[in-house]
């Protein structure tokens, strides 16, 4: 088959590589139906975290299984599935719990590298949920969201603690913090303020229910929050950015007793310990467990209720995934999506 | 009146000072029954947090009322009265979401100082909560408690959302961390294992409910609670000291998903973001709420349910509170309780 290799700072490949095999007896092969390019994958692409060596990439799909292993017993061959970016077991007691990205087995499926025409994926019957059918072509970029810029966006608004009626901030306009608007708006936030500076990102994030946006930043965008809140701060923040002004920002932008969901990977973040204590916020946040939403949001998108495939502004014949990247990095793309 | 004045570090003067009076019409004019020193006090004390004038000392305290100010409803004179450490009106949105410690009106009561025969309570109605009638004596150390180190043990265990049948970790052994230790169980924790060094301090953690007790610290003491749930850690973690050793031993103690909840204030605290995101645990704590739970822990002592005023080991009359100061900076009273 053909996969996608990083060699080194924005030398992205498409090239031969082993078909993947059944290697556990859990594992299943799926043929990829679509994959894309996450933000994070620009890390290692822009040279910030270090390549020792040609790797694999990719880490969201979706696809129809080929084949299984002996011990997989609910996914069958035929069937389209979505799964996260951590294969999970499903049954360890902090999958149980909710929190299948800390799975006690988990593997991280960038390792493997989705952004190829096959994949293998441990752990099937606990990583892959099942669609009722196959879907209709117009229906796949949402299935793949769900596959990690949905789930994440959606676990920032849980855990930020979104409730009816009640109003949340929404720092970064990337795919997952205009994701995670749409989640608000589900969850039924009556107000959402988007922060974005972006006019073609402030008209998708209204489209998914952002009510008010406001384009300041740091302490000004603070205030702003605070003058559209009665001097209180919002209920609940969701921060989808990963920096230390974005951190502060969701916490200075939340009122005392309210919650800050964080999703954006921290790089260089230092919270300052008095400074949190006397805010006396609820912070919740990590690798989103995004297994855990994904039979809802399997359902919300089957039945249209939300198409969060938006997000995808851009798509290529998956042997252009190097222009996906280059148009990422660029900011040309809110986000690529791949097809094989 | 007498009472109590901070001129310098470790120069603790009980003095004629002017008689409080009714400022604002919602003040009530307390006679102090009870009073004591906190953990918090020393830091002044040490010359630690810097003394720039003389200043009143005290925030814990019980009292009869002597008089109300012409807006005060629902407190009368003669009650036995029962105040947090913050005044607050009870009113505001925080407030109505159970952060009074954040009340749009908070004041500090140490500015006002309750180390002393009589004291001035902003806010009465918000502040007060009066008990049914006169406690006995036996009843009075532990309705002070309420005040402040039980209502914040209290809340450390709501923060870290301990629930019936988990496992809780509690960093910090002084009166904080053993009446967090009483709240956990009650509060319906099956395993409650508390971190401590000292017999005296173990013995009284047992008395409250712990289940074990660990006396490794850092990383000896997060594989020791490791060891003890499975290699997963605590569901539930509480923070009752305030530094940075012991807030990433709360975090490390606790499992994905699970919760921290941290009370002890904090000095010199930064906490990692990265380590922090990869944790996946849920934080919250600040200045304790204490007037929410004032009206359940006062029933709770009334019924005789908990008796949270063993965490007093020197009880001496008000005039010698210098010597009250000495014991617990020199570390020979957890804590000293205050007759005037």
């Amino acid at each position: 088959m053909h996969g996608t290799m990083l060699y080194g700072p924005r030398d992205v490949r498409f090239e031969e590589r082993p078909d993947p095999t059944i290697v556990e007896p859990t594992d299943a092969i799926i043929r990829i139906v679509a994959t894309c390019v996450c933000g994070s994958d620009l890390w290692p692409y822009r040279g910030i975290e270090p390549i020792t060596q040609p790797q694999p990439m990719g880490h969201e799909y979706v696809g129809i299984v080929e084949e299984v292993g002996r011990e997989v017993r609910t996914i069958k061959p035929g069937q389209f599935v979505v799964g996260s970016f951590f294969a999970s077991d499903n049954t360890c007691p902090i999958c149980q719990a909710g929190y299948q990205s800390r799975c006690v087995h988990a593997e991280l499926m960038g390792a493997i590298g989705t952004q190829a025409q096959f994949a293998r994926i441990p752990l099937a019957d606990g990583t892959l949920v099942a669609a009722p059918d196959i879907p209709s072509d117009d229906l796949v970029p949402s299935l793949l969201a769900a596959s990690d810029v949905l789930g994440t966006g959606w676990f920032g608004a849980v855990a930020a603690e979104v409730q009816p009626g009640k109003t949340v901030a929404v720092v970064g306009d990337g795919a997952v913090g205009l994701l995670a608007v749409l989640a608000a708006k589900q969850l039924g936030a009556e107000r959402i303020i988007a922060m974005s500076r972006h006019e073609s990102r402030q008209r998708l994030a209204r489209a998914f229910g952002a009510t008010d946006i406001v384009t300041e930043r740091g302490d000004a965008g603070v205030a702003k929050i605070k003058e559209l809140t009665d001097g209180l701060g919002a209920h609940s923040a969701i921060e989808a950015v990963g920096t230390q002004e974005s951190m502060m920002q969701a916490i200075h932008s939340t009122r005392p007793g309210g919650h800050v969901g964080y999703v954006g990977v921290a790089h260089g973040v230092e919270l300052p310990g008095e400074e949190l204590f006397f805010a006396e916020v609820h912070l919740h946040g990590g690798p989103a467990p995004v297994r855990r939403f994904l039979p809802a949001l399997t359902e919300l998108i089957w039945s249209r209720t939300i198409d969060p495939g938006q997000v995808f502004d851009l798509a290529l014949p998956l042997d252009q995934v190097a222009e996906g990247y280059r148009a990422m990095d660029e900011r040309r793309a809110i986000k690529t999506l791949l097809w094989p």
